[in-house]
């Protein structure tokens, strides 16, 4: 394609794209394609001969669009927000209009500068311990998800646990982490993943009302665990669940990870990115004395489209420790000298994209105040909702909500328990199924609920009223109490 | 940002790459900025009030732009290349416009099956075995990278080998991985990441002058370890050597995999695309036969940019044995039926990208025809740089070279052993600091080489005997015995 080509299809594929922002509505927010339905759409062999990118666009909406579930649709309520703004699709194009690779410093020096500056300014953003800055031994890091940063993070202490032990001579003897029922399943998944296995991930009790972690419980596991010959890896305590954003007492399982000298890993994927304002700055509190690694996606509600995970460690010792590795192809002087950073020693991965193009670009269009303003409007939508909800005698709403997060169920007439839950799943398939919105569910003390997730930079009061509206009706014909 | 900003700026941003594009023979290829030099060019704390994209766009040129190793220039001849072509940057557009996350086949179907269909199209086009096609047990997935890629396979292989025992409770014993000298350094860094241990990864020897795996050497190394109770957990041959492009002899090596239960993983991520071509599809030989796994990166030489990597599987219950997980939240009807893949389960993060649009775009806008004109054209100019440097009595040419890759070195007068790799690799950084080309060296049989890796779409026979005539006379200049 030439440069000229590129121009012409690259306006088309913009104005593809501002198109679809403004029909987004005119969807179904949840695909209602079949099963193998996109497959069948598609030839099954590939072209002998180059086609226009006109053809190309053309497919987009008569095979891909009917097979897209819209995320960006002001009525996306579903798992967690994946906030995909203007500033930041651009910084992805950006990043792939100049096809750098920056696994090390010198295969692009503004690929690492400009991360290391960006994550800097995001630790201030979200007033972050200074030792997670870089201008210290610790640092941050863009990692491609939530799970990779775990992952990496168990590595690194690990690591840091048994000196190096196990990368060397493999794991030997039984391995500890520590989670809670609410933990999310990348910290049971990387257990598999690390040679630590799943049996080994010690689930510490949480406190039935909030859902948070119970630090003597803790306490008493590592006690256990440690007399029984195991060596205690890593304790992750998150900051927002994935189920209900419940929090766990950071500072108190920080104090007992230090008297039993365990990493402590904060896993906020969502809800980290609220401290942009000071009203939500307690969620921090722990971090400073206690957290050796921290991570938050500002590809979930901080509006840089996925993948964009933001990672801090208080030392990189450990974690270059961990994933160093230096064949004779990567060798060069800026590296030997010691006076860059390779990004590449600090991620699963050897190659990496210019992801921090789309971050700095978010950072730049918004300013701290347009991010403050993002995180507000969704906590403000998600709190209106949530008095609607407890006002309705037909709703059993879960408390806390202190985020964008909502978790409610109906109370069905005459059903409770399972028949009950299957009722509320019905409830969420019809809700689903009527392409008006989508909305995902979760389990708290064996009951299912509903989850309304809110912050797509596009929904409104008007969209979370017309939902609430619509479960209410729905609810209704089906006959709950409030009907 | 607004879809009537979204269109102004993004049109700027087009122009911009499409400026890039057009300009980018003016930049040295390798960059020049000295170590925090673009950080200093970039405020210390974010913007508290949001600017406009223009003042993005104004620091892109000002600010980044000098930092800017120049992946995309036609002389850029480092590591492999990392094509970003017009239709491949479109396709992530598209991706990051539209803002999906296919981590199930609910959350976009089209995510899902526009891969699995693009997949299978890229299995026919290198003529890949049939078992490796989503209509059997095995299939393709889309994975951000070979280290990836072959990190996944180990965790496939030890479900296998050990029955999951290790996934549940944690890696006991030796299990132990093959690799050779040449092997990719990912190997070792997963060797180290799953709890197998560096020290558990054998290195079988090579062949001296192919710099080939040697079967029988692996095979003896497979009866002593298992004779001592290790449990062997994978074997990786390599199509392609990172540093040399050397071919493992797949078949061979699969014949003692076979004997030994062990599962053949193959490695082909820079080589492996070369098999557009049906000249070069000798190395898929074996494959059907004997290899477990297989992966490719259409991200290198095959059009589309970085991350991209091609990943098939024979068989895919291993692979979903080791990898699966179920959250309360994702529980779905689709999912629930076995009438849908849901890619998570496939690889190490739990969210995902549209990276299909991408490698769709890649191969609509080129069709077969054009992906092997590409793959020649590449492989011809290696060939005719090759014929010059052995007909060159300055210089030494490492025999075979059959894709992209010419390694050579100069032949210094009075100079040998390590000495004479000083001075070549002083020659290196002499001509990756004129800014005219880039390229990067190995070490084999203990000296020194320069590789010239060539296949940029941008690269004509005018570039290569450009860089091949100031190599010589940079040389020359430093006294080479061709001189």
């Amino acid at each position: 394609m030439t440069p000229e080509e590129f121009r012409r299809y690259g306006r088309q594929v913009v104005d593809f794209i501002a198109d679809y922002q403004e029909r987004i509505e005119s969807y179904p927010v949840l695909s209602r394609a079949l099963p193998g339905e996109v497959l069948a759409g598609l030839p099954e062999h590939p072209p002998e001969e180059g086609e226009g990118f006109e053809a190309v666009l053309a497919d987009m909406e008569r095979v891909v669009m009917p097979g897209i579930t819209h995320w960006q649709h002001p009525n996306f309520y579903a798992y967690f927000p994946a906030n995909a703004s203007g500033p930041a699709i651009l910084g992805e194009l950006l990043s792939a209009g100049l096809g750098v690779q920056g696994m090390l410093w010198a295969t692009s020096p503004a690929c690492t500068e400009l991360e290391t500056r960006v994550m800097d300014w995001l630790a201030e953003l979200l007033d972050l311990p200074a030792r997670f800055r870089s201008d210290g031994p610790g640092g941050g890091v863009i990692q491609d998800s939530a799970s990779g940063a775990a992952l990496v993070a168990i590595l690194a202490a690990m690591h840091r646990a048994d000196g190096g032990a196990s990368g060397r001579g493999g794991v030997t003897g039984r391995r500890t982490l520590y989670v809670s029922s609410q933990t999310h399943s990348s910290l049971e998944k990387a257990a598999r993943m690390t040679g630590i296995g799943a049996a080994n991930v010690r689930v510490v009790d949480v406190d039935p009302g909030t859902l948070a972690m119970d630090p003597a419980h803790l306490d008493a596991l590592l006690t256990e665990d440690a007399a029984a010959g195991a060596l205690p890896v890593l304790v992750c305590a998150t900051v927002g669940t994935t189920s209900t954003t419940a929090i766990d007492p950071v500072r108190a399982i920080g104090e007992v990870c230090r008297r039993h000298g365990v990493w402590l890993h904060v896993d906020a994927a969502y809800a980290g990115v609220a401290a942009v304002c000071p009203e939500f700055r307690w969620i921090n509190d722990g971090l400073a004395e206690h957290a050796d690694s921290y991570s938050t996606n500002p590809h979930k509600w901080l509006l840089t489209n996925f993948d964009c995970n933001a990672m801090w460690v208080a030392d990189r010792e450990a974690l270059l420790g961990a994933l160093s590795i230096l064949p004779e192809y990567l060798r060069n002087r800026a590296s030997a000298s010691g006076d860059v950073l390779d990004y590449r020693d600090w991620q699963i991965p050897l190659g990496r994209r210019f992801r921090a193009l789309k971050l700095w670009s978010v950072i730049r269009w918004y300013g701290a105040e347009g991010l403050r303003e993002h995180v507000r409007t969704g906590v403000r939508l998600a709190q209106d909702l949530a008095a609607e909800v407890a006002a309705d005698p037909g709703f059993e709403l879960l408390e806390p909500h202190p985020f964008g997060l909502v978790c409610f169920r109906p109370l069905w007439d005459d059903l409770d328990g399972d028949a009950a839950d299957t009722e509320t799943l019905r409830l969420m398939e019809r809700l689903n199924a009527s392409g008006e919105l989508y909305l995902t569910h979760t389990k708290v003390s064996g009951r299912v609920l509903l989850r309304m997730a809110i912050g797509a930079p596009a929904t409104t009061g008007d969209h979370v009223r017309g939902a609430w509206k619509l479960i209410r009706a729905e609810a209704a014909a089906a006959g709950p109490a409030s009907g």
